[in-house]
């Protein structure tokens, strides 16, 4: 039994889709115990006491709530249920680990915020990404200026599988894109406009492809293509800077970052490399070499579980907080009135303590 | 020398940046002969000179639509002057191949139509794309309804390179992907939603990125990314149906269409593959086997001067002809306005003779 | 702890580079329980405590075979040593599974065999590849002759890093491959011949670079280049035959199988594609459509570990087992005969009882 | 018409594969006149008429060799027509351009060698691979040691189509290996080691598929796989030093170089990555970074027609001349000697003159 003073007890709602993925984790994360497990299914739970016969199974998420020895609760539940949980865990006086998105609602949000910060416990949402080595590193390459001046950046989720009924392909998917964005630019958007189209559930008029273009703050710009339709999986980002472009792969095993440096300015009348354009022009750049760094990878949710272990045991914020889980939420309201007034720009007043 | 009896004797107007091109390819074509050459600059009627010894060259181009001994006129110029001079090539009676865009306006597209069709002469555009081997697969692909019902088609055709002060990247780089578009779907856009972003010269603002969202009839949509700052090279088309997806990638050499087909539907309940989702969900398709067929390549654009020479020596109608470039021109307006409307949907209405 | 009637109770000795595999996977798999590991090194045996607090451990492999509780015996430790710990652990009435090579010698595989078979206990080689989906795919495509009639297979497993001053990197890597090639063709080779290059350890002729060719009945032949040298890593095997050709490649995650076609006889006299070659020829081939199927794939290391299991609990003879360790500790041994002999090819007689 | 005082007159023997090549490339090279061309077949000679009118056409090769207005002959005819072709030629005073191989036997290859040097004549032999950018641009970073010490190097040249029945995939494939190779290290081997397998003309002994393993003088090794069989077309050479490699792939159309660096020296025991090894070792290097430089790249076949023209013009000896032609000769001779006898290493005994 992993048991014992100083190790974070946990309890894990959830053991769905995502809920082994934390459980796989959290069981190998040093100085934490998994103690106990909820779902409302009985195979899920014979599917935990399966795998890790010391973890105790239970259908009541008010028995993980009303633990004496549970130092805080992972939630993999369905969206909607993210914030009542949430609160009664808090309310508990647990540590809490919620799935993206942290709940529905801004204002739902705000209120877990305030819940966690009054009673001084850790608020995490689970924005894998963000411990993704690969995104660290190209948060590091912004840093630095190695782009230069950054103009845009792209984004591609793309994948069959999971269509739902009760959510559409942003809330479901862009959750990530936006976080990361979020995250290598250090600001939110300003403006938000998104279109969406439904092609398999059109009269419920749930999109499951969608458009999102962002604004922010001196005229950079993003955009985000999501997809539940197309059979090739794509999840790529690309930042284009007046220097370098970078493309960010994450279906690549070896290649995850791909740098495209531009060669010196100069004219250059090509015959050959010549279908694309007419007339009068002035070359001013032309692409150079590409570099392809050697990056070391660890699993991304390994990293989140041992954040949260680490706020939890000695204070601090984790780099996917409460707020950050805001942020997200934030974009995600304003696409979703943008796209129910036909894809004109929804603008988002970013208040201080969003920040 | 290439004259005599029954060739097409053709003069070129434009050496430029794309005239080189249909110089080579048309000296190469049988049943034709190039006999004269003009542009504005000394260099380039050198090079004509010093590559193609046999052909007279000259600054003006009254000098080309002046000769007797000239059958067609091929305008390699720049965009603005297409319509002045190819409507006076065929005032002269002169059969007229014109570089994309037709013109810089509908009405003036509608004019030489009108005028080529009571001279009898041909007028082709040179949407080169329309003779790409692998754009024409696609097409039969499409027809025979190998896709299922087709949902949407996204573009994007990224580069570094020719930025222009007097034009944007929409004019200059979109009509390939619509008249490709237009090709495979058999029917022009009803709507057009588009957004420029200005990083070069934003004072002048002269998109240098652009996102067109085009609205067919049926349900369809087509989405197109447009670059001139992206130093990685990208010229790819992808279309996605109930059955299969397929990628035509121009920039590949030996794979340039990917089929993607959709397996089985089934549950799979993956905790491997997980990291993009939560909660419930129901799984439709899995993605399937990739085809890649064997084309056989051809170079469009001497495919396009045969289909030219073909028309003028046996009558007939050219792949790209005036009405092709007509509805590439009306949806480029619309998208102009729709740009300026700051991405306000654009109807257009069809008129039946522009089909 | 996961002890129980029933339940296969497994001991596993060396803990360095692979066993954490085997253990990882093995408390995963059902039906089993693993109970105790064994090392030489403080700091590996702490591992195992942290990770998986309720292994006992232990220096002494002996501890392991006089213990009464377990059934099995895992055995990851230095190739030199296979052959004494794995007779003992017969010896004491334990199954073994054992990492690759079986043994270091053909008399030595023969021994255990001997012995597992008196004592009726399962002996099981790591050949981990022939547990691999694609592997098992390729071998359904080989008996089901989509091929046609194939004419030979040439295998590349390039890489940095593992170094060795014990052995040479014949037989650290190409146990793979020739266990997949004795799997895939259902036949061992009849003759060997190998050339080695030194680079790193010159004056103790390790090679680190390998050369085989191989031999088969019926005029098949196959080819494999070995290398601990090389930055890229490459694990790629291909089989070409008289209607297809196959390339499985290990290392590429979505496209582990490419199958090109051949397509129709004809001449061809391309002008476009011409760097190879002169003069008169007769066209017979010309590369067709490209195929590239879906794989469910599962980790073969935990397919390995589970058909040890059920043939303890079951009976029956594990896919990888004693003879398919012999007959590639036969091929190795050959090599090693060639590579001393300047590349002369080593003739392998095999006896009925190896096959 | 392109002659004139101080062009260089040239005829073309042979306008099968690779002739129609040479003949587009020298129409547009400047200082240089296609003036004849000569071929055995009727269709061939039309196939002139129609692309080049301005060409006499014969089939009688003694038209070309005594015509008072050719300065140059180029010999695209059968490799065994070589040696008599070009001797006429020298001896009727033209300056000589061999399609590789320059002829069949070293001691045919000297005495053309002796009979240009006594006649003051240019004598060249078509290595096109050596005018090829990306091999230049390797050879560049050989010379300034990019790679550290160089260990080996192998080739793969792979393909269907042209099976012939008089001469094996050696002679037709590897006289391209054997150029860049003996280009790149600036020495030819010492000895070669060569297998030829013949699986479509068995009883004729005609090699499809063919291992050469070369060394070179300072422990050096090359290796090159050449097959007329797989349907995947693979061009590639992997350069492999002390601190990086390097692969030149001349398939691909934007990556044809790919430099793969090695990182800092260190020990890891990776359980993830894990599944090649055992036991014990001592870990020295790891991937690093890849880079993927920008290449400039001509049509390798119009810098040969340039470099011909140029030494006809202004003296000078051609990169790719008789004695580069007769180093090439003399390796495949020494590799038909070891396929001859079982794979035996053949040893060389370079003359001081043949370097």
């Amino acid at each position: 039994m992993r048991t014992g003073e100083g190790l974070v007890r946990i309890g894990l709602a959830g053991v769905g889709y995502w809920g082994p993925n934390l459980l796989r984790n959290f069981v190998q994360v040093r100085r934490c115990s998994v103690e106990a497990a909820c779902d409302l299914r009985d195979d899920r739970l014979e599917y935990v006491r399966d795998h890790y016969p010391w973890v105790r199974t239970t259908k009541r998420i008010e028995d993980l709530l009303a633990s004496p020895d549970l130092d805080a609760v992972v939630l993999a539940t369905d969206p909607p249920t993210h914030h009542a949980f949430a609160r009664a865990a808090l309310g508990a006086g647990k540590h809490v680990l919620v799935e993206k998105p942290l709940a529905m609602r801004a204002e739902e949000c705000r209120e877990l915020i305030r819940l966690a910060a009054a009673r001084r416990l850790v608020l995490m949402v689970g924005h894998t990404f963000e411990y993704n080595a690969a995104v660290g590193q190209v948060k590091r390459y912004l840093d630095e200026g190695l782009l230069g001046e950054v103009y845009y950046a792209y984004a591609q989720r793309l994948n069959l599988g999971l269509v739902r009924s009760n959510t559409d392909v942003v809330w479901s998917l862009a959750p990530h894109d936006l976080s990361i964005l979020n995250y290598w630019f250090g600001v939110p958007p300003e403006t938000v406009s998104a279109r969406g189209l439904s092609f398999l559930q059109p009269e419920a008029r749930i999109a499951d492809v969608a458009y999102l273009l962002l604004s922010y703050p001196g005229g950079r710009f993003a955009h985000v293509h999501l997809s539940w339709l197309d059979p090739n999986k794509v999840r790529q980002m690309t930042v284009v800077g007046s220097k370098k472009m970078l493309v960010y792969d994450d279906v690549s095993a070896s290649e995850k970052i791909r740098i495209y440096d531009k060669g010196v300015t100069r004219k250059n009348l090509s015959h050959l490399d010549g279908y694309d354009d007419f007339g009068k022009f002035q070359l001013i750049h032309r692409a150079g070499d590409l570099l392809i760094p050697k990056l070391e990878f660890e699993e991304p949710l390994k990293l989140e579980c041992e954040d949260f272990v680490r706020c939890v045991k000695e204070g601090g914020t984790p780099r996917s907080d409460g707020r950050s889980g805001l942020r997200v939420v934030r974009v995600l309201e304003a696409a979703s009135r943008s796209m129910a007034d036909g894809g004109a720009p929804a603008t988002i007043d970013w208040d201080p303590g969003d920040l």
